[in-house]
């Protein structure tokens, strides 16, 4: 007999980046897919102090259950560090979740009836599409220009869809574009939110990797009607594998999260946070992400360089001024799963094929780069690899 | 203007017990209230040398993305361990959660539909009820006995509900009662699951935690047709606070709680795996449980005593074999709200109110009281406490 899953079984598959991840890597492999940061700038000795530091002090009440918001002082950190990004707020503003990954499956799940409307940057971080998909929503895409999101398409779409609960965006260094949204649109969209009653859900891992051009505020700091749910993480500027992430929202609204992370995970791992918590008092987050960003600035310049060399010329990609990612979109004609499949073939390079970030897919021409995690001469080597197989390509029977 | 949430928010509430951790503890408060293990007991000195050795050995690797199955190694080892359980399985049947209770929210996610049936035990786990819920089932709450859930009600039940999905059960130790299911029911309960084509779900973190009679097999070992849905934790077994548990199934039934933990936190914390998975290599668990259980045993009897030789003849409890809890079942008039009241109040003493345990409330005549987080002299010095209360509420108006 077989067995009778939930309808929302129906859309379950395993993420293409996540299922990537899972075979013992061929070292020959150059991967621009993942989006996982520089393990090479990851603060080990730093780390493995504040654990020490941890056991010595904290003892057993470190290994013990916690409380779902989170520890206190983790949290008292991490409003200072969002002071200091415009974003004032008290600890009934904040939870720690089991990464911002988390932050988007309690969304989905405070938000979304069956047939609601979500209202997604297009193209859209994969993650969060899943994330949401199992609510069972349906997506509604929104344009987006260098600027990030399109605040009249958005309009519009607010208007023909009354059914809209949230706008999902990504302002900085967008996954998958590496785009940011620009100051004015910051202002735009949250007076957008109070006229047709719709949640923000700011998704901000990025905010702090910016190497190039000046820092904007957040959208959470335009908010005055408490519609901004701010999702922020350590993964990217300290290390992922703790699975520390915030929440940062009204009372209302953190509270409602809490209850359903009750029900989730009940809390996130405690000692985790007070890792992490204790990290953040002993050493300075602000140099150490000052270190990153000119190891991911030199990184972005030299795939840069590689694509308006060596690339060919019609394939057109962003200029993002922080982040992993960058964007590339090819003639129409060109499918990059078939590339992919050709890459991965004769060059062993990855990448992730674009329609994976759209919900209903297309889009074949597009192609998501990260320089993230590989070193300067491996970037170099399997750029010069992507661009041999893109100008095979292009004179392939397949372009024609 | 107000927010509007999904329609599954209507039943959010805060957990009695998770709240009740909120407030910095009353020194004099003597609380039985929650499912705390001892933490006199965690090896804090040999998780911490586990931690030194993976910071030294595994280096920025133990910090970065990780697979959603978990830590190889760690699986490995809780493989071995089921096996000692009498459960032979091998990697592709397993998968580290964040905790047990994260296999309760992806059990709910995979298998329910809104007014879909879950057959549960009553009384049964909050946590699991809660967990549940947010999918907006219809519970169906089985008659339990001393030796478990019982089979002909049970049987009943299945064929009255068509749209039953899955049977939860804690055949071990049960949360709240502390009951234990009989061996010829686990194999009855298999017969039955096949029968009506419904998945069990076994919640087994106490299964360890036996100090008297003899162990019995998991249901899972029953399971010869891929039914049973078995989910462990290392929370009671070593400590809670990194949050690792498991779930154990049918090859297809783990990749689909994989692919939706993707969607909710793409990993369970991979420093926790990994220190756990030093621990289980370094150290010997099953000496470190039979440590625990000997403390637990003397805490059980004392508990035990004083309900027997103090408390009102006419309060009725369980008599557990192992686990935490021991439940409480008082004349029909008794209200274990009002007693909370007075106990806190008068006494400060705590426990959790019965009716929180059933998904429609009601049995307002019972409590659990949990005998493992506090020191043998404050059981004996809680329960004198709570024997008073008891005894001027059988004497209160209230009772009349």
């Amino acid at each position: 007999m077989s067995i009778k899953y939930a309808e929302r079984m129906n859309e379950a598959k395993p993420s293409f980046i996540r299922e990537s991840l899972k075979y013992p890597a061929d070292p020959s492999i150059i991967s621009f897919a993942g989006g996982n940061p520089d393990a090479d700038h990851f603060p080990v000795k730093a780390i493995k102090d504040a654990s020490v530091h941890v056991f010595e002090n904290d003892g057993a009440s470190a290994l013990q259950y916690a409380i779902t918001e989170g520890y206190v002082p983790l949290r008292v950190s991490i409003l200072a560090h969002m002071s200091g990004r415009g974003v004032d707020a008290s600890i009934d503003n904040i939870a720690i979740l089991s990464g911002s990954q988390q932050g988007l499956d309690l969304t989905g799940k405070a938000f979304i009836d069956k047939d609601d409307v979500v209202i997604i940057e297009s193209p859209s971080y994969m993650g969060a599409i899943n994330a949401f998909k199992y609510y069972q929503p349906k997506f509604i895409e929104t344009a987006m220009d260098e600027n990030g999101m399109d605040m009249d398409d958005l309009e519009a779409k607010l208007k023909a869809n009354p059914r809209a609960k949230f706008i999902y965006t990504i302002p900085d260094f967008q996954n998958p574009t590496g785009r940011t949204m620009s100051l004015e649109r910051r202002q735009r969209i949250v007076e957008l939110a109070e006229k047709y009653e719709v949640i923000i859900v700011e998704d901000s891992p990025y905010y702090d990797l910016r190497f190039s051009g000046q820092k904007l505020p957040p959208i959470k700091h335009f908010d005055k009607a408490g519609k901004v749910v701010y999702l922020g993480s350590m993964s990217k500027i300290l290390c992922p594998a703790m699975r520390v992430g915030w929440v940062l929202a009204s009372e209302e609204i953190v509270n409602n999260y809490v209850v359903l992370k009750q029900a989730t995970d009940l809390h996130t791992n405690e000692l985790g946070q007070r890792i992490i918590s204790k990290y953040l008092i002993n050493e300075d987050l602000d140099e150490h992400i000052v270190e990153i960003n000119e190891a991911y600035r030199v990184k972005r310049d030299i795939m840069l360089k590689i694509l308006d060399e060596e690339f060919p010329k019609e394939i057109k990609h962003t200029c993002p001024a922080g982040g992993l990612f960058v964007w590339l979109i090819l003639p129409d004609s060109y499918d990059a799963q078939e590339i992919f499949s050709k890459a991965m073939k004769e060059e062993k390079v990855c990448f992730v094929p674009g329609d994976t970030f759209y919900p209903y897919g297309g889009h074949k021409n597009t192609i998501r780069l990260s320089f993230a995690s590989m070193r300067d001469e491996q970037i170099i080597e399997g750029m010069k690899r992507l661009a041999r197989v893109m100008h095979t390509y292009t004179s392939s029977e397949a372009y024609l």
